[in-house]
């Protein structure tokens, strides 16, 4: 089904793999969908009281980032060395306008470190220590970076390290280290978050953040801070965010190749999604997948794996979330 | 004029800018010229004996990193604190492989960090101690970070510093300070490095390396390093390697705008390129140049600058370097 209101409306995701094979309650199904329905109505409210969207994305992001259950902010995943290091980035459509943040271990919210390095309109991309002194100059809460240790990452690190892969390197069926209960399986999920949305006043935005994947090498950054790979924004086109195979996503530019093949190519929103997902991504082996919404308020969710955690919302509609592929939604 | 030859045939640049308001003698232009004919010739000879685009555009940077008068490896720029801080990427046209390094201080040659990036097949981005830890066991040369000071970009930071602005942040009537004749006003100047060639059997391949920007603030990085920013290549398409303001760089994803503009509008590559160069970037203000080849052998070198450092060599033809605007070139 497609939407051509502009009733404004926002989308999230909270990362995309496959389905674990852990028995899952029914209840710890409804701890993720409750997560994503809280945030997707927190936006929904921002949304309908005209805020713009490149505020209502910073903020949907912030949640996520706050929420253990996602790999963002709190409850990021581990470095091969025992670390975390966070990535953001995010875009306003009606000017081009985008901050990012790359490998920062000491920043509450990365995606507030990224809003803070747009805000400035200097650099579109700090990293590393320099960004950290940045955001804290801007007043972005700094934290100790145990802060972000959290116990069932760090056993997923464990169980990594004992079988000796990283979460790209992995073949599904020889996972056997055990880890928390979750719908999507913790050792092959693409942990990132990001919301887009447009407003009332007919603006896009999008925003990404990820902790990255369990057992990355130091200092490896994938597409989430990137413009036009894991984040991109532009009224004229479509607002996206994605999740999956870093790698791929780059080499892919997969955010701007949305924007491009609706641009270019006229493709309406749900095709030049999937194109982007189903068609160009895998043969770069980019698993994953990603959020849209363009300027007449279509949405679209495409993914290539078992599931994805995501919601959307329009102003005056219940807010719907999902996990499996199996699910109604739009464009999917 | 237009080429429709497979005849191999290498591109590079040095750097865009506005003229030099200091006398420049014959000899000090010959200067620039003669290295820029240095590594045409030499880039000429590996392509005429069936090397492989990567490895072509991989030494052409490499060899621009050592030379002092281009800001990149030894030459670099100084940051806010001192500092260098060096980024560059490489692209492989036949399956979209690339690597990239930002912010790294102690290798010698950041494109030979990129390309060992790429071989290694994992992370395609890698920054600050993380990616020298990984080149160093790559076998990559290490520097102490003194290596790559010279006078002459020390005193570029001084004046800098002096009149309180960075090089992005300049107005060109209110320069004063001296600084070392060079044809392109080394003020204003946009410091990158970069290659793209089309091989023997139809391989495109780009790279891009970089200092940045004089005074930059720690951990800022432009686009130099990230794919389809900076660099981008794709035998479908073209390769691209860009010289400019970054940020606008990032935000209009020039090089993936290049090929998107070949692949989807149809657009002949030196119509894509001067709508990037002219149209597209300077509403957000990017100022600067990229240079482009396509399969087929098409060249393009546009800037909206006042001059841009580059040549070009096909196999067996003489190498042609220029520096102004006003000079000969294909598809300017």
């Amino acid at each position: 089904m497609s939407f051509s209101t502009t009733t404004p409306v926002i989308a999230i995701h909270g990362g995309a793999g496959t389905l674990s094979r852990a028995s899952i309650s029914a209840e710890q199904q409804a701890a993720y969908r409750a997560a994503l329905d809280e945030i997707l109505r927190s936006a929904q409210a921002m949304l309908a009281g005209g805020a713009p969207a490149i505020d209502v994305v910073t903020e949907a992001v912030r949640q996520l980032e706050e929420c253990p259950l996602f790999n963002a902010g709190r409850g990021a995943v581990y470095t091969a060395d025992g670390r975390h290091e966070l990535d953001a980035c995010v875009m306003r459509g009606s000017d081009l306008a985008a901050g990012a943040v790359a490998g920062v271990r000491t920043l509450r919210n990365p995606i507030l470190a990224a809003r803070a390095v747009m805000e400035a309109g200097g650099p579109v991309l700090l990293i590393g220590p320099g960004a950290e002194q940045f955001a804290a100059e801007c007043g972005c809460e700094t934290v100790a970076p145990e802060w972000f240790d959290t116990p069932h990452r760090l056993a997923q690190l464990h169980a990594m390290q004992a079988s000796d892969r990283i979460a790209l390197d992995h073949d599904a069926a020889s996972h056997d280290a055990p880890t928390v209960p979750a719908p999507l399986d913790e050792r092959d999920k693409f942990g990132t978050v990001g919301a887009v949305a447009l407003d009332a006043h007919g603006h896009l935005a999008a925003a990404t953040s990820t902790g990255g994947m369990t057992n990355k090498r130091p200092g490896r950054v994938g597409d989430s801070p990137l413009v036009g790979a894991g984040c991109y924004a532009n009224d004229r086109t479509v607002a996206v965010s994605c999740t999956g195979v870093g790698e791929a996503f780059m080499r892919g530019l997969a955010a701007y190749d949305v924007s491009a093949l609706v641009e270019y190519v006229g493709l309406p929103l749900r095709f030049a999604a999937r194109r982007v997902v189903m068609d160009k991504l895998p043969p770069l082996g980019g698993r994953g997948g990603l959020i849209a919404v363009d300027a007449r308020g279509n949405v679209a969710l495409p993914f290539n794996t078992e599931g994805m955690y995501r919601g959307w919302a329009r102003v005056g509609e219940a807010p719907v979330s999902a996990i499996y592929a199996d699910e109604a939604g739009p464009e999917q």
